[in-house]
């Protein structure tokens, strides 16, 4: 395993081309705009080296019996599914934000699964070549960004009926020793500061889409690649100071960046889908099932985080007690218990893949992400509601330090006497962070846009069981 | 472990006292106000003997080792509370409404946590008596009614503090051989269909509230027990034919009572509590949150069957394949499974008592029923935005039934061709009884009502904690 | 005008044919049945004759220039519009629950409309003897049943290509002297009580479904009209005392019936539409609008009493001033008054039609209705919250009346001193009436379903204009 | 009246000391960061001028009897009102944001009431003094900030009480010629680009308070004015191109300051209360109410945009048609109607104050402000559901300009044919301006929390009416 520091140096060794703002960024640990996102990424290294997050963070390997750091971890059991569950809280609860590693982390979960299935379907070998990349990976401490969001170009269109036929990622080149893929993949959460990218199928493809079926791995630093580095809410206060930021250590979601793929070369060792596209569909479900497990583990973290801001915002106002602010708060608690509640539950009532590894509830996992949808935005609202108006309307923070108006602003804002002006910025800054824009965005479409979800719900759902159930009682014959 | 049968007769065997409607109920077995009662209550003796539920429906004894009715189970494993909720949900599928034996069930797992936290603290020996009560109850398979709800009277007032001394049950003798209990349980659910009731107290005592602080188990022919049977929506039909009551087989919730008791006598060897007042607010918190636990459980299989029913009235009403209609079904998925989730996860992360047996996370219990305070009636208000205004103006049986009208009825109120018009008319009113009045109500205060859970959320809210973590990402130092 | 006696009397002079669970009923004004609904109806001739109601409920006819019972008036100004639903509400306050008489005045009102635009179509003269209509309805203050709702049958075909043509009413005979018509109208409100209905279309029609596009008067005891009463919540209740129906004198909802129509003969006098299908369509939306205008008027006088009777409960039970009630109060009286908001602005925004009479802006009419089948639900439940579970459980009346259990009830269920168990009993039961089964679905589905008003609110929406809005901020060129 | 350019002109002529980031703004018709909040506040000038808007924008003055901008009007009849609604929605159309002016208007509104009142009590002469400034108002077109928010400490005090006396605006001086204040003021919304602000108090007031019963009119660029411009969303990027910024023509809300008042002096004849402290709380309850009744006009202007750039979102990404999307723009249209209904029907059912003008009804009005705080959450939430995750990682426009990068994001971001990919950036760049971060806190906040509306409206609701009405329904006596 590696520890925080091994994990930056190992990020300084990588050349990836990374395009921001009209300008190049040539060290993503040090950048000022990237390397919040560093930090979040780091926790999830530097956690694991504290014993009382060991049996969270960590694992044992199942392919090689040794501790891993549960991010690169297949998992061995419910308990697993449900300690990952439990793990991204508490991790959230640190950073505040995305710590962006689980997407690899679910997607080599998923492609342990299908590389399976297509082997004993096809009579490939994608599966053993898969076990000894995620060895390494598990060895090195890799950190692997799931790269599955094609650019999608019209959506009402198929891949292979796209007037582009690059609006995803598809093979162009079937070489002796690897394939060459073109194309981009969007919303790339950590990219930047992963080790390598973990390329997957969108969506559900037909026999006329085979060379859209592709699953491999390409180091982010690979010739051809190119990241352009995504805007995000307040960005350029990360140039200015560390108050207004809010969350001047860890930033805001994961980072996300368009990736390009200019006819990438990959070798056949990290190729792990290759046409079979009837598979495609599924793989899509299971990565996105893992994946939207998750929400109720990191954006309840964050929320917890959003609840403790607003209750001290209450406070630092001089009105922690008012009836109807506890309950607001209480609210707040209600709704995001609950989200968690859904990834709980769909951990728990996981089971076992032919592959080996453990799977979740998909019904269930699908109810964590939609109510995630919902309740991030009712969260923020409620801490608004709390917080006041001063979070729309607050000074910069070279006003607050400028001689000229410093003094103004620390006597007119301030409240209780319990906290310093500056403090009660602080906080209120952290809360309009944690708000608005971006964090709110994400939490609507990560893991997939809530019509997805709802698809999968029908889907997963046993009508015709349900109106047997209905006629017996109705004493209804046909 | 008694069958279906076998429980009946043993119902014949008790001479309750029932007031009913100005009438007394003496064969509460075969008398139509309370038949469909008795038969929810029957599903649970039903289906433990049969093979694919054996699983669920059936433990063994922690303290006999034989095969038990799992109703009288003492939790073993957090395998034991999922099944449970399991459970529940099955039979309620089966049903269509409450099938009454969890509240005992509930009663009992919390008094076997606090008559061995009073022993230990107070020297007592109420454990060791309540296990031989449970082994009895075991052996004989017995439905015990859960006896918790006072009338309270002025709820602004103590039980000491109330003009009549009356309105919570305390104790009003002691004797050599037992004690004597006066006072009254409100919405005693199942209680007419039970062996005997275990009653506990309703709300947290002070010391001069010791008299009130009483559990105890009384038969419910017991001498000066008085039941005056409750009015639920639509009662009368059950008289009238099979149609109108909607799911004639089961009835609609618990067939509550105000049960009575005239200066009862309770032997010692089933005197559980008997003055220890400081234990009553944690009893209370036990058996509320195991009781809570359920909502989950038993009304997503209520709800099961009330979306199976929508689905069922969109295809009779010829347009089951309507985008509204498809997306409204899904949201009544989507809250189900959202409340399945708490219940599920509290029980997944329940953990052992220091009596041995299992109890739920209580923060995550009290989320399952606040939820189901809004689930139901949004169900509701979906199930009847689909099945049309049809549900508030179907004609009566008899005038289905008549040769005068039942032509007219047949005619008019036919829809698609793939149904007759009174299979049309059956589901319809198996939804109007169970998306309506009672039904409603009872999905908001059974277990408690709103505001005792929000309280709870609060209480097990480490708020403290929640605002360091704001604190740090805020860099706020105090 | 009528007083309520002369009503009454108007009614006893009547002789429907009415069947109703088996038997006739062959009295409407002191069946116990249907007693309560004429009460509803008969407030609104004996309010008129009340001074201080006699801007709402009265006006000068355009027709005739006398005093007439605002019912059966044309609107003529915007502030007609305004006094209907002020009306309405005020009338909902006293009833607490339907009075049934607006839906003849909004058909008479649409009829207006389209008879001019027919006529000046279409050469006919239907506008003019539709005066001659409205006039005797004026003068001798009749109350008239708006007709519009057909079976409907397969709800994915038209009339004309319904299995049995009878499931929309049509014409099945032109003869020199009148037409014949057949089929039913369900869900017909106040239909048993009042003198006669206007039938109109229901659904837009093609050229192939001509003899649909009828509308005509026919007295509700002409030959060959048979009605058949729907069965409401509760209903037999009313026959056995004045406490557990909740609302004696006034019943739930309308009374609504199945009105069949055996080839019943209607004079040419008496016949508005006969054969002009292109104008079906904007007749129902004339009519749904004026209708849907009337919710947040008449279910926010109902709501005031459900307001009014639950914060009467809080106080009956002790804890009238606790934050959390007051705070659900606030939300009940905050939903209610944005419902009214919608009718009032709805009306103040009305304008002239080019028949003279004015209407609604048919945008913000559907508005009303799409809220009220959300906020009568949410209402409900929050009266639910406050009241307590007692409303779910409650003794019978007989029980309370019964010297063997009377006592025990008026003790247990004894609360504040300040009122007696009987009253506390009464309000409880008022609210199970009014928030429960019949009264909700009422709310869901009177004057058209959810889906209905969501495909105007999209079609009255100019979106193309929308969008240019925000091409032009976004500096957006095509 | 003014024209745009004169308005713009006159603004040049002011020396406001304006602090921003650190320096010192000079030139607020110019600078990059206020130049769109003064494009807003122009758009009010320049469409008086345009003839289709002529009877929204002017109004006659009651007082002058010649054309003025309605801005400056007291309003003559309910009619005013309700055009004060829709020329806000009209104008919010055009700037997509707040246009600032109404906050002076409604100032001028409820300090006409005031000063009449308070003359009629205390012999004062404020009126008449008043009425000579609202005439130099309307002759010079000026543009006033309403100045009501002070930054109140902590919460918990009232204005004497607090440890800084300064934290309410306050009289530190009566002199002869005049008074001296001293204070701030807060979230002041246009205050930069107003000729003058009108000074009025924040809260309910004791005898104790009497310094702080103080309004007064106080040009911007007054000896001892200080603002300290706050800081928005995204607010840097205006200093770096037109496209990130979104709606770079007018910004987002209403470049909020805080405004110091460094003892200020006062001449008598702009003083308009000074002492009497007894009419603070209505004085505020008037402000409170006409400011409330905007929120559903010039929010549902704001909100049409986001209506219309989401269904262009939906038209760019290829699927317009699909039906989750219809349903949800439809959603986002009831919600936005209603709010706007609210706004209607408060004006429509105004009334004549005893000074002379019209006045909204301040339960409704309150219902419009509540609505608003949901409202604009739920439209955000439709619009970030329908418009993608896009709008969540987009690009820099630098990188969209650069040759190096801007043909990748040129093709990937590339959707429907029918639209570039600039403009469809553009789209989401809108959007994601009108949709986070500051628009939604103001949305909350503005014109005060949601705990202020709720207290109001049980204060307007007549409690014990209610009661009365359903004791009758219920036949209860007491």
């Amino acid at each position: 395993m590696m520890n925080k520091e091994q994990y930056l140096d190992s990020l300084r060794k990588l050349k990836p081309v990374i395009h921001c703002n009209g300008r190049r960024i040539t060290d993503v640990v040090d950048d000022p705009i990237t390397r919040p996102h560093v930090n979040s990424a780091a926790m999830t290294y530097e956690l694991a080296f504290q014993p009382e997050y060991e049996d969270l963070m960590t694992a044992t390997s199942s392919l090689t019996g040794k501790k891993i750091n549960r991010f690169t971890h297949l998992h061995q059991s419910t308990e697993d599914l449900v300690k990952k569950v439990k793990m991204l809280r508490m991790i959230a609860q640190k950073t505040g934000t995305c710590f962006q590693r689980c997407v690899g982390f679910d997607a080599m979960n998923a492609t342990f699964i299908v590389t399976d299935k297509v082997d004993k379907a096809c009579g490939t070998n994608y599966h053993q070549r898969f076990i000894d990349f995620v060895k390494y990976v598990q060895e090195n401490d890799l950190m692997i960004a799931g790269s599955m969001t094609d650019p999608k170009g019209d959506r009402s269109k198929k891949p292979g009926q796209q007037v582009d036929p690059d609006m995803f990622v598809h093979i162009v080149e079937r070489r002796d020793d690897g394939i060459v893929v073109r194309g981009a993949k969007a919303h790339q959460t950590g990219m930047v500061n992963s080790h390598a990218m973990l390329i997957l199928p969108t969506t559900n493809l037909g026999p006329e889409d085979k060379d859209y079926a592709v699953a491999c791995v390409i180091p982010v630093d690979a010739p051809g690649v190119v990241h352009i580095f995504g805007r995000q809410t307040n960005d350029g206060r990360r140039l200015q100071g560390d108050i207004d930021t809010g969350n001047s250590e860890y930033a805001i979601v994961g980072g996300e960046t368009l990736t390009v793929l200019n006819d990438v070369f990959v070798p056949w060792n990290l190729v792990f889908m290759c046409g079979e596209y009837q598979f495609a569909q599924e793989y899509v479900e299971y990565f996105a099932s893992y994946h939207r497990q998750n929400y109720g583990g990191c954006k309840a973290g964050v929320a917890d985080v959003i609840i403790g801001a607003t209750a001290a915002m209450a406070e630092y106002n001089g009105i922690p007690g008012a009836s109807h602010i506890k309950d607001k708060l209480i609210e707040m608690i209600h709704l995001v218990e609950t989200m968690y509640n859904c990834s709980i539950a769909c951990s728990a009532e996981g089971h076992k893949t032919p592959a080996g590894n453990y799977y979740v509830n998909t019904l269930l996992a699908n109810t964590v992400k939609l109510n995630c949808t919902r309740t991030m935005y009712e969260v923020s609202r409620l801490a608004h509601d709390i917080a006041g108006g001063f979070i729309a309307t607050l000074p910069y923070e070279a006003d607050l330090k400028s001689p000229e108006t410093g003094h103004y602003i620390e006597k007119y804002f301030a409240a209780s006497p319990k906290v310093t002006t500056e403090n009660r910025i602080r906080m209120a800054r952290l809360l309009e962070n944690m708000t608005g824009g971006t964090a709110l965005a994400e939490s609507m479409h990560g893991a997939g846009s809530p019509q997805a979800m709802r698809v999968m719900l029908y889907r997963e759902t046993n009508m015709e069981q349900k109106k047997e159930l209905a006629k017996n009682l109705a004493k209804v014959k046909v």
